[in-house]
C-alpha cells in the first residue's frame, strides 16, 4: 500500500482558474452592491434586511425563531440581532417571547413589514432578473443552480462542531 | 409598427429560478463568511483587505492610484479609504502622494505587506480550491467563469453617469 506524497508546494490556481475566481469576485461584489443600492433607494433598507422580511413572510404565521431565521439567512446570530433591532425600529418586525420555550425568541413580520415587502418585491425581482437571471441561457441558469447548491452544501457540513455562522 | 404592451404584473420568478436564486444567495453568503474566517484566523484580516494586498502585489512597483484600486476591487472610494487606513495601521500599506498628479494618492504595498501576503497565500488558495473550484467539474468551472463574466460586464455599463461603486 502506498500513500501519496505530501505536496511540497501549494497548488496555485491555473490562469483559467484565476480568471474564473476573479470573475466570481467581481460579479458577486457588484451584484451585492447593485441590489443594496436598489433596495436602499426603493425601500430604505439593505439587501440583507429584505431577505429577512422575505423569510418571515414565507413562514407559518409570518414568524420564526431567531435561531432558525439566522440559519435560513446563513448569518451569525449577532448580525441577525443587529438587523432585527433595526427592523423593529422601522416597525417592520416585532420580537416576541416563544410560548413553548422560555429562552427562545420569535421574530414576527408586522403588517407594515408585509406591506413594505409587497410594495418592494416587484422592483427587486425585476432587478434580480435584469442583473442575473435574464442574462443567462436556460442551460447556464441550470448549471448556476447546480454549482451554487454544490458550494452551499459543501460549506454546511453535517458533523457536530462545524463552524457555521448561526452556531457561533 | 407595433409596440409590446406594458406588462400589467411583475414577472415573478419561476420555482426553478427561485431555487437557483436562493442557492446563489446561500452559496455566496457562506463562501464569503468562510473565506473571511479563514483569513481572520490565518492573517488577522478580512477577505476584502487580502484582495487589496493581492491587487497591489500585482501592480508595477507594487503600488496603485487609490481610484484605480477602488475600480479594480469593485468597491466605493470611501470603503477603500477605510480599508487602506486600517492596512496602514498594520504596516502593510503606505499612502504616498502621486508624483504626476497633486490631487492623486497612491497606495503602496510595504515589504511587511508583501511578506504577510506570501505567508498567507498558500492557505487561502487551498481554501478557495476546497470550497469552490475543486468541487466543480471542468465543464462546471468553465460555465461558472462564463456566467460571472456576463454578470460582471452587465453591471459595469460603459455609458457616462453609470452608478459604479468607485465613481460615487
Amino acid at each position: 500500500m502506498t500513500t501519496a506524497p505530501i505536496p511540497a508546494a501549494p497548488r496555485w490556481l491555473t490562469d483559467e482558474e484565476q480568471r474564473t475566481w476573479q470573475a466570481y469576485l467581481h460579479a458577486t461584489t457588484l451584484l451585492e452592491d447593485h441590489l443594496d443600492r436598489q433596495l436602499q433607494r426603493d425601500a430604505g433598507m439593505p439587501h440583507i434586511y429584505y431577505g429577512l422580511l422575505v423569510l418571515l413572510s414565507e413562514a407559518p404565521h409570518r414568524r420564526m425563531r431567531m435561531t432558525q431565521l439566522a440559519m435560513q439567512a446563513k448569518i451569525t446570530r449577532s448580525r441577525l440581532s443587529h438587523a432585527v433591532a433595526r427592523l423593529e425600529r422601522s416597525g417592520w418586525v416585532r420580537r416576541q417571547n416563544c410560548p413553548s420555550d422560555r429562552r427562545g425568541q420569535l421574530a414576527c413580520l408586522t403588517d407594515e413589514g408585509y406591506e413594505v415587502l409587497t410594495r418592494t418585491a416587484p422592483g427587486h425581482v425585476a432587478a434580480v432578473r435584469q442583473a442575473l437571471l435574464d442574462r443567462l441561457s436556460p442551460e447556464q441558469q441550470k448549471t448556476l443552480g447546480e454549482i451554487m447548491r454544490i458550494v452551499a452544501e459543501g460549506l454546511q457540513p453535517k458533523e457536530a462542531g462545524a463552524d457555521l455562522p448561526w452556531l457561533r
